[in-house]
């Protein structure tokens, strides 16, 4: 389609409304997209780039509709090539098919990304659009489009597998400050302990995102298996001897960027870290996260029995002696809600559904695992172990998608069996 | 679409055919697209693209077969997703048509990519399908597919330019005695004195690749716009000092992927690297190709008269002493095919497209600028200036996409006019 | 010499005294320096090296004083071949009469070398004995081989500037905050505050301690020379853009190896950081310091006159307001010092020194420029504005080394000239 | 010493013979020499540096005359240094003999080192002063000044071991083209062979001559001991499998910078290469060399027997059958050459001497193993194999120190032996 084309189309539209500089970026973004686009390249992208970054809230609201209602395929013409290829299923008809349903969103983002800072404004644009789309729907073409653009550059074949250590650059490690989503960093002193030698941090990074990480990941070399995170947090715990460890302990994972959010990277990280610390490491038996349950309070809600749920209503209720049969029934109430309690056929916890899906095993519950304000309102203070039998990762891994297999250790599956009773008189009451 | 489903279309084909590696290959790309696929991710993918190595060529073409057949969108699948568009355009619907009109192929080859390699072996792949496209037409529908892939993925914004001297590596270095298509290089002797401290080289490189250049060009830096090419590539010329040049002569460039056919990426070649010298040497007052005219020799053989086709049908018309009206009359013609001889609306010469399309122009002729066998062969001889001037280069490139007008010094034009009469004899004849 | 003969030489030594880790590392140099050592090399050096890592001061303390001792020339063999060459000062009793008059130690050091790690601990090992002098005279000749042995390795052809940023791994930045020695970095905010786009940090490194700073240099990029530190160093003070920038500020400098002292890297430093900044901000006019006066107020303490010395005895005595007859006669005072107070041809103070000797000229005396509490017990909270005008500084250098020419602003001078009563009433106090 | 007194003593030389170009550098080297130099120093050395580049030869012998006449110490004055130490062995007294009696070059040449290419300058001033020193006796002390430099700069501590291979730069693989002197290099495919996957090539480097290799070994990894060098050295050779190899064989090391001739970096590098291959190959068994014997020939010159020495005086001897018992001859006489022709308490053979004092051992002779001209002529086609037992290197190293052991297998050996009456005979003739 010619530059004058969108021109009409876009003036079509109630032109006189639209504010001067998002006029002014549209109109840059259609000479991109016409044949002299593709030539002139470096310069016009990088000036619309520039453009799009000047726009205020307003103007950039502008953009989105503006790229979402004039930029989509025309439904006549997808409409008589779909036709076309229903009656006859040669190449060519294919061919003309998708490109007539390809809108030109994505050729317009390819030929921006010419300018140098374009994929992270990209990755921005998206973070964006994904915040405003409940207000917005119309954008959801718009998520769509960029997120397929960014899987396909976000290819896990593009990202590389970075140690970060003390060595590493103060803009990167300032980031993971910033970013830390499970257990927050209290500064570099905090985050000086994290990284020292019994313990390792890797991320990936991208080629196009040389100072960002994509995702990073905290792991601990400890003897035994950790059940409380809190003293992994400690800043003056003392470091110990990695030599002596025998098991990898991964008890913080976090996606930096929102902007990629339904690109999956956490499953092909653990794996990379996993075979990297057993290179390092060849004598580390145990592969385990100690990982929250973030659903399990709002579950117990309506399942825990009123008794219950009245005692641990007070926020400091663990603070004092907890009777070993409130201990024994958040336990088992815990192993019946990861075992049992579904969204559709799978997990309704969400890190249970990601490290059962990866194809780890669930192998321990943890009384008082984080007693932080977040760990006790989310999780009711347990934590759990899962582990990466690196044997039995694709075993357990197919099953669970085959079978909708949940693979627990013999005792979560018998406190589960426990718990039973009390969830029934949960529900009656 | 489940991993069943397509092992039921898939067997549904004669499958008793086709060979037994072929069908693990096959067997293995319908895991790799199945939800499974995505999570195990980096070993199914390496498993995958090593099967694919070890094809014999039999059943590669097998291979390219069932991915042409039976990986493509259902015909009716696609129609009614496009009626529903056509009759209610609302987002939901096109994000429905555009996943139900792409093929299953893209998915595959971004998961195939998590394998180290394995975007040098897509690229290598899409060359053996093009160039099996004349017998195996169907094949069309995969290249279309990795096309699109390949130009995402190779996005200009993720290419550097990168100097080459005689500091690169050897691995690097021969690669470009290998490719170089327009004057041979022979052997190191050869490459040393094209990277002498009168000369540059650039390529691009792409981050997946790190030693194979994408496309890579030559400049000597002389006093004064070179009009034969012999001397720039006499192994024995003195070396210039540099400092005293006014002229960056790009004397050849080099596309090195054939599988990456239909991308471009030399006119962003060129500019960037006319930057880098202006950089460098800011007394630069001239950014000129010295250019074949590849399709001036045949051009000639329909317009060049019998008097003039018969004398320059000798191989050696050239070595004794060329008559002053013969020089004048070929040069003429020349000008002429090079101004007015079209195809469609732009230069039949495909050398002169490109530049003159990139915003040169037509700067100068040259008389026995290259007298290599097959500058005689292909160009008669004759060379040609096309010059960068970087104040009018997006002015003339925006002339040339909108009027068609080719930019040429008023010597040229008269040149081309003065032909005129010749050219008509020779149609005449 | 042989390993025996030193054997017996530090046998016949009371050395049942000798602690054995201390023996056993003395006989592991004696290995060392053998011919034996010559070869085996690495192995034995760092069996050496991590010998001496393991003594205690104790043992540390003996092992230097074997060294001192045993290794030393010996008297009667230098003194022959000093007759020899005295008598006949052919070259190669010149070469045998340095052989001679060469202690082992060196060739231990050198050879020590080999181990990993090794450079870092001479440096550390010489910090240790130049601390121990006082108190071990007998050390001196210690010192004096590792001088000469680490001025030839820190030789400035093998030191690398680089700039210190934000990208700076936190390794090298943590030192920073740990060495330096002006203006303490309150923390890792301070830090980053000098570091911002105003503001400029290069270092010296060396091939062999990678990750350890030589010395540094912070710069503030302003318009017009500052005259007060404090504004520099607060956190909350606004980020200038640097292209409206005319002044370079030296406002700190640091040497952070205690074991490289006598070897100087400040001129040199300074140098090639102004050549840099030029390079990067062309348009700089003005290369100049912010800088203490340290030794000022102790000078005032027999100079100033002892009604001034009385009010200026209350800690608080700058925070009310403050005369201006007072602030006049300290002005004064300070130029008189900074001119005239001389520690034999050169200045007393020793910062005056350094610039005065690198070629800078002194501007400006700055009026409460330091308030910091060191900077009112040293400088009496003034602070000089030292100049190093690029096209003046090898003149100003040399007049300095000639005829001790300290070169000064006019109204510098003038101060100077003005407290030259005040003074002297202060000597006749 | 002060810059006017050097004039002094410069200009009472006949002064008036000295180039005007020379004079100028001497001048510049005494500026560099006073205090002024220490502190102006990159420039100076600089400007210092670039005037000797411009020195002919005739005047670059002056200079060196100039060095090594008027800046070697006083024999008065360190004289009466050496008598006050020799009376008094105080460090006072110490410190002040050795600086006295230290030439002022090494100074001077510390100080010229601050100019950028001055450590290759000074590598390749001692090479030329090496070269001279037989027509110019008086030099040998710039070279012992020089050597005492260069072994402090060039300390194992501050070398890097790289790999070579087809990633390296074409501007230091050149350099192994140009530097091989054992086997030649014949151009960039000969070279490719040699660092094919089958091959390991490793040279030191040091970081102030990034591109220039300090010395380099090429490895064959092999199945069993190679006793040809021919086939390693056949362009056309297939290349193995490096994972079948249980042998790495030694084929050639070379010095590559003549001005660090005595500098020892050979044994230092076949051990960290063969601790490097022991890494990445844990499967190979045998570190052994395939060495020529140099010596060989002349000796037998001496030793051969008239009738044997006829024989093998035709150049094409060995073209045709050579009888069993020349070849035994021949052998056993190689044998008795290695193991008991002495200088002084060690071998006679110069590659002997090297790998035996190394710790190899002698482990077998190689009949026509090396049919070059250059291995007739010199080694008499005969090659050894050293190998290198890396459990059995220190003991062997030490009993070659302490007893002049040459560790031999029981083979050669017997074939010394019998070895004997030959020798005797040859040596009766």
């Amino acid at each position: 389609m010619s530059a004058s084309a969108f021109l009409r189309r876009l003036f079509g539209r109630a032109n006189g409304e639209i504010h001067q500089q998002t006029q002014r970026l549209v109109s840059l973004c259609e000479t991109l997209l016409s044949e002299h686009g593709e030539i002139t390249g470096v310069a016009l992208a990088r000036e619309a780039l520039a453009c799009y970054q000047t726009l205020g809230e307003r103007e950039r609201e502008e953009f989105f509709d503006v790229l979402a209602k004039t930029f989509s395929p025309s439904p006549d013409a997808v409409g008589q090539a779909a036709d076309a290829y229903r009656a006859d299923p040669i190449p060519e008809n294919l061919i003309r098919l998708q490109e007539s349903a390809e809108s030109l969103r994505p050729e317009l983002f390819r030929r921006l990304n010419a300018a140098p800072g374009a994929t992270a404004a990209l990755v921005e644009m998206r973070r964006l659009i994904l915040k405003g789309i409940p207000t917005h729907p119309q954008w959801k073409v718009l998520d769509n489009d960029l997120l397929k653009l960014l899987r396909s550059w976000f290819n896990r074949g593009f990202l590389r597998l970075e140690r970060i250590d003390w060595r590493t650059s103060a803009i990167v490690l300032e980031k993971l400050i910033q970013y830390e989503a499970v257990h927050a960093i209290q500064g570099w002193r905090d985050l000086r302990r994290r990284l020292e030698s019994d313990r390792r941090c890797f991320a990936f990074f991208h080629p196009q995102l040389p100072e960002e990480p994509i995702i990073f990941i905290e792991v601990a070399l400890t003897r035994g298996m950790s059940a409380h995170v809190q003293p992994l947090l400690d800043l003056k715990s003392p470091v110990a001897v990695p030599a002596n460890a025998d098991c990898a302990m991964f008890y913080s994972i976090t996606n930096c960027q929102e902007g990629l959010r339904g690109i999956s990277f956490g499953n092909l990280l653990i794996k990379q870290v996993a075979e990297e610390l057993k290179r390092e490491f060849p004598h580390l038996r145990r592969f385990a996260t100690l990982s929250p349950v973030p659903g399990f309070r709002r579950w117990l809600g309506e399942h825990g029995g009123p008794e219950l749920l009245k005692r641990i209503d007070d926020p400091a209720w663990h603070l004092g002696e907890v009777p070993e049969a409130v201990q024994a029934q958040l336990t088992r109430l815990c192993a019946r809600y990861l075992l049992h309690a579904k969204q559709g056929d799978e997990p309704l916890d969400p890190v249970a559904r990601f490290h059962l899906g990866n194809g780890a095993s669930l192998e321990r519950l943890n009384w008082m695992g984080d007693t932080s304000e977040q760990g006790m309102a989310r999780s009711a203070g347990l934590m759990v172990n899962y582990v990466y039998w690196l044997a039995e990762v694709e075993r357990n891994h197919e099953r669970y998608f085959r079978e909708h297999a949940v693979v627990a250790a013999p005792a979560v599956e018998k406190l589960a069996r426990e718990a039973a009773p009390a969830a029934e008189k949960g529900k009656a009451a």
